[in-house]
């Protein structure tokens, strides 16, 4: 169940034990689709979890979380208002024009991959009156950032401020949610701050294949649930997607396991100094690096992806072994 | 594991011993996506199964995996034609008409929700010529049908005529191929016939939450490949739906639990006699009975669907015991 | 400007002089789009014809008249309850399915193409709780019917007091609405009951290219506007549509031009006697005749379409010379 | 029928009298839809202009015609190319995401708005291959450019270059067409070069609510008629666009008024000196001014609009007055 010494992706690493378990405890038969008693649990498990009161739907994918989030928003003559680096504007082949039926993504500024209201306003406030241009509908910022940035409680108040006074619901992709609350020491509460709809990665934090949407506004779920069954996303065996979710969060797994990624990432960190293309916040390394070292770390058995031409991205996962973060360390600090 | 004296559906049944131990056998990181070696052998083993190259996509459900089959054969203003009691008509919340960006299901009757090319070239011919109606762009069919009966080859060849003499290329639903080739007791490429992709169903016989989309004519899979990931199923540990298709295909489980379930299927229909609405050919029971007599089979333990007012539809799984499926027959007989 | 002997359709007939007066008198230089004087007069001349605020638009088609209504009242996972053969289901090439995302029309029965609260409760009660079918978001109507049959004020209120009942907004296809109320004899209000967005046909009835959307509930026509200019309807000299519209609705010339189409039905129905499929009570007949008949009619000079195989179909315009209606009115007296 | 001092757009500009007398001539009664003598003779008007063989059709407004062509060339998984300040882009309200179905528009740069080869390929090779991208499907440029910047034949031969290269089929919006063949002085197919589909722009320059789409690339037009009903855009009375365009392009009236509209624009242009922040190829200025000064041209009778906070954007048509354009010259002289 090694990741070896790969540093690729936290998207494919192995399953968690724990969850395992849940899977297989799940195996006799019940209700079909979300009927079961395991997704009748997870409205309880995330409202305990965020202290406040919510309705969870199970997706297996993030790029569906996020499409079926942002669809109960954003009408498809609509737009919404993301980072140009955002993983539904690069890396999703195109789901949320899909999703919203033609809908558009505006694309805000931000260091580090992180919208503030200035940049968000400025998206907003370039838009002419009148129907010759996309109105924005909805907001979606990405906790941690596609660079592995986490937004701060106060920012994402300040965001939340502005989403109010413009009307624009707010969404979280939450593919690392984990990482970036672990980064933060708070509550799962306040690194969500006042969204309306977050989409709770597992996948990537020790789970097989269900991602939590989670909806703090009310209605919303409702309407996602009819395009969740619409879009093939509805599985008849769901309690094995519920049964994922629930083993992460009841016992406070995911939480553990973004540690132990984050952990992995900081060893790493230490040892590239200003290296560093951005703050190293949760388990994502973007490293300065010439073609020549990255041949002489893969030379050394490190997987990892290029960034650019001078760069390299390593990923820790929950599973890399303190060994092999330690070894690329030492790599790195050696170039 | 046992679904007791439950007869509801397939879809929500334990997962198979093999499935699971496939399923732990792919946790070994590997490429994301569909790049691991698991997903990578499909074409091979669907080829072989079919005797006829193919290429094979996994998806997480039915609805996506007919669907996205589809989806390669019908523009957004063109039509499929299907049997008005088809599933992508009757129970995919609209699904065609998201993942087909608004075409139009074209309904045809026929006996047994089976068409026949007297069926499908009346709904055909009966679209006026130029552009103010949908002309039909494919046709799909399901094996077996949502009656359980089961298309034998001639009629698959008729109906593949047809699909060539009018340039409509031709889908099949296989929820329940497995059910339909042990019902024939012919090969899968019999049972299938001249079709043009097959939603090979997986999940109601003992997989998880994965079905292959089997493209057998050339170029269809490319365009899929976008729409799925677009569709938001492109799962990055992906290497865990194709372990559990392959620990079906390869080594004959979905023939064997296929036959299981249509045995115990049988068994019940002897005892159903001429209560039964269609003769029994895979592992769907449509039996007569009144309101008292399927509260009083209720009474005994035994759960199931009504099935309009008079009838009641009972569905066996590749796990339901004999002794359950030998004690329904005896309370049917005794009705 | 004749159609001679010509009853194929009204959709193509000449434009009235009124019509041409008006829009050359809109040559003159305006805001474009719908910011020009005559386009903003809309509101205040249906407002005054139905008694009733409304906001109205203008389109180019009643195709897209009746899709951009209710695409205000459908979402993409939703469904339109309308007759089976309704213009929006049987002759608008699919645009519901476009203009709606997808969204699904159910199809409810009912003599002459007409609706009741019946037949609409029918589809609405047959959709099974939950997601796995396609619920109503919205009904249509058309008024006078396609086969040209009025809806009564009683009737109009029994469909109104269900639509409220069940929260499904009305909306009316008058496409011919100035014949249903020229035979109705009753208001412009009374002839459309508590329908919540009315698409108001100009086009057939001496129109040349715009027809009218009235969005008699608030807040539907906000939506109306940004998806009319998505859908590449909002015209830069739109002042020539709204010409149009006024010409029609301000000196009453809607009703004289559906008076005299209908006094022409009204003759050629005299004759008919008991050929006619349906009463007359707009300005289409669909007379029962044979091959032979229908041969000898066009021998002398009619032209009409066959509806069937055994009757034709005669439609009558504004401009339908009283000699043409008493011609035909003779020879089918003679067949 | 006078603009009077007006530079706001050419787009609400009055119809050209020989466009009226056209139109009138088509109201005798003719076949509906694109049936008629005046749609079925584009075809060759076409064809004798471009010297090329074509399929045309007619859309009511230019956001139409750009979309149903670049319909005929993009999946709804694709994606087209085009400046990051193409109309398309900037100004239809998010149609091409509607009349694509979610297709995204991938922006490139390019001097006075035009694209390059090198700045096409740049976006086309920023793509990662695989399916979690958006891949380009085609190309489409504007002549004249949103600046009123002309393409000469040798950049539109080395970007076709570049199409047939990548198969990515070639589109041009010629809302202002005749414009830049005004000012190339070369003939229409050297000023259109190897395009698959050209808008031609009809509205700006004198006609009333017609467009043509002009297929040169075998195959095209026969989806586009399906896609054009299906969005509402099928005209039952279309004999009267297809006597615009007629009437703009059998006489050479399309060049006419381009002609005089460039004059007009050329005659400010030399007064405007360095103030133009574009050369003027076209029948747009983009003038460099303070709000002091707009405000005084204002004061002067002068309508434009303003072109961020230092500029002011003005625009002739085929009937703006010679006197008027002397004024307006005098008028940025003195400033």
């Amino acid at each position: 169940m090694s990741r070896g010494k790969q540093f690729l992706s936290d998207n494919a690493a192995s399953v968690h034990p724990a969850v395992w378990e849940a899977m297989k405890a799940a195996d006799t038969a019940d209700a079909p689709y979300d009927g079961d008693a395991l997704s009748r649990r997870m409205d309880d498990a995330f409202g305990e979890l965020f202290a406040r009161e919510c309705s969870v739907l199970w997706a297996a994918t993030g790029t569906a979380a996020n499409c079926l989030a942002l669809g109960t928003m954003v009408q498809p003559h609509g737009g919404v208002i993301c980072h140009r680096e955002a993983h539904i504007e690069m890396d999703e082949g195109g789901a949320p024009g899909f999703y919203l039926h033609g809908a558009k993504l505006l694309l805000a500024d931000g260091d580090g991959a992180k919208l503030t209201p200035e940049t968000i306003a400025a998206v907003a406030d370039a838009v002419r009156e009148g129907v010759h241009q996309v109105h924005p509908h909805a907001i979606s910022i990405t906790q941690a950032s596609e660079y592995g940035r986490a937004y701060r409680p106060a920012e994402l108040a300040a965001i939340g401020a502005l989403s109010r006074e413009r009307a624009l619901p707010l969404h979280m992709d939450g593919a690392r949610f984990a990482n970036a609350a672990a980064f933060l020491g708070c509550s799962a509460a306040e690194a969500a701050g006042p969204v309306d709809a977050l989409s709770f990665g597992c996948v990537k934090n020790g789970g097989m294949n269900a991602e939590a949407i989670v909806f703090f506004a009310p209605g919303l779920a409702d309407v996602a649930r009819f395009r969740l069954k619409r879009a093939g996303q509805l599985q008849s065996k769901g309690r094995f997607l519920a049964a994922q979710i629930l083993a992460m969060v009841e016992g406070g797994l995911w939480l553990a396991n973004a540690r132990a990624a984050n952990a992995a990432a900081q060893e790493i960190a230490g040892a590239a100094g200003d290296r560093l293309l951005h703050p190293v916040e949760a388990n994502e390394l973007f490293v300065r690096c010439s073609a020549e070292e990255r041949a002489a770390l893969r030379g050394q058995g490190f997987g990892f992806y290029d960034w650019g031409t001078g760069a390299g991205r390593f990923v820790t996962a929950w599973n890399t072994r303190p060994d092999d973060a330690l070894a690329l360390a030492k790599a790195l600090a050696s170039l």
